[in-house]
């Protein structure tokens, strides 16, 4: 996997109002060719290295939501690192042209490996970074990637997928999972249906991973994200209780991993 | 439902030796002209009234392990009450036998739910115990027993089974549920199949019940049980991480309960 690993910090940090200690910082890096711009999180108040929590975003890109979560994890005490997929200043204006870059990149595993674990590596050459304690979560889409950045064999110690989908074309592959795996699903969520949970679990099953897998009832997919609505039907929801069950369930998870 | 309210402790208050504050009783209750020998747990230290859990046994009967699982409750600061489903005196001497019990009383619904809601009532007659705070948690058998109590439609802030069967003659019923579920499950559970889960999962879905059910991967029956062995081709065997992480989930869950 060849990295820019020289970073490059385009904004200074800034302060995070809320939380004065929580510097952010947007991070330029490459994988291949391909200029790519991330997003960082920290505590800067926190003496020494500290675990790093890869987030991965859903299909829109990186947006504002994945920065907030960001900041939430780098209070609870980690160096956060919002990778960027798609490239830098490439962003769907609309779900149509989500939909054809997040379906450019499940069709392309291997591009999308390469992506994903140039964002790794750039979570770990951060200075903060204690690189023998990492995660890779992710939402929807980003769920999806942070499995098959397992499955590329990525040194994780642990994986949260948030209502992510589950499916991927070589499950052998989960063989190569090196840290325990949570999946948190919607129960209800139309897209990622019984079938691919099924076969998700089959999948881990057949290859001895240390997995989990939470069902949250009444919950449709996308339920972390308030501004998703509150309308099921759609198929995609915000679910305020499994928004908080599913954030305590990580926060007890890293503290199992990270321990 | 008659239940004989007035408690009969039968052997004196004793200190737990590991944890000072630590009471433990045997307690002597009746549901219509069966007597029944329960057991509490509490903290003697903590001032005032404290959340009440209700602990269903497996198909053994009430034996040392509920009793050290109200221990360990009365450690978190609640008080806990191990029912006694078959009767005083009735302990099965083996599986066999055992499973003529629990077979008999999964096979009654309405006796079991006669029996469980009499433990209920003895739970809530407590001194210690907040009446507006309860719950019940299962395992195995008490599992089982845990929903039914809750399907006969008990004022319960709370539900959780370990490693129950989630079956039931009267799916209906959940409609009666008023507190929140919380199932933990091994993936691999035989006696706990696919499709008991799924039925259960509808029937959750159907009732519009506020649930969660956690699968637990390389976890067989019984996971929570050290003396399950842990040979996972007999289809019942103890799970340490499966123990533990079941357990903090039923932590998080009483915190978000007992607010």
């Amino acid at each position: 996997m060849k990295t820019f690993r020289s970073l490059s910090v385009i904004l200074f940090a800034t302060a995070c109002a809320a939380t004065a200690a929580i510097k952010t910082e947007v991070v330029e890096y490459r994988e291949g060719d391909t200029v790519l711009q991330g997003f960082v999180a920290y505590d800067d108040a926190k003496a020494g290295k500290v675990p790093g929590v890869l987030v991965v975003h859903q299909w829109m890109g990186l947006t504002d939501y994945e920065k907030k979560r960001c900041e939430m994890l780098a209070e609870l005490g980690y160096v956060a690192f919002a990778v960027d997929i798609y490239g830098k200043g490439v962003r769907p204006a609309n779900t149509g042209e989500a939909g054809g870059l997040a379906g450019k990149y499940k069709g392309d595993r291997a591009l999308l490996r390469r992506r994903v674990n140039a964002g790794f590596e750039t979570l770990k050459g951060l200075p903060k970074c204690d690189t023998a304690k990492t995660a890779a979560i992710g939402y929807c889409f980003g769920g999806t990637t942070a499995l098959e950045l397992g499955r590329s064999g990525a040194p994780l110690s642990g994986i949260v997928s948030f209502h992510g989908g589950l499916s991927t074309p070589t499950p052998a592959d989960a063989a190569n999972i090196k840290g325990k795996v949570l999946a948190l699903h919607g129960a209800d969520d139309p897209f990622v249906p019984p079938a691919e949970v099924a076969a998700f679990e089959q999948e881990m099953r057949t290859a001895k991973c240390d997995w989990q897998f939470v069902a949250y009832g009444g919950a449709v997919h996308s339920f972390t994200q308030a501004a998703a609505g509150n309308d099921n039907s759609k198929g995609a929801a915000y679910n305020e209780k499994a928004d908080k069950r599913s954030w305590a369930a990580m926060k007890e998870f890293f503290a199992e991993i990270f321990r």
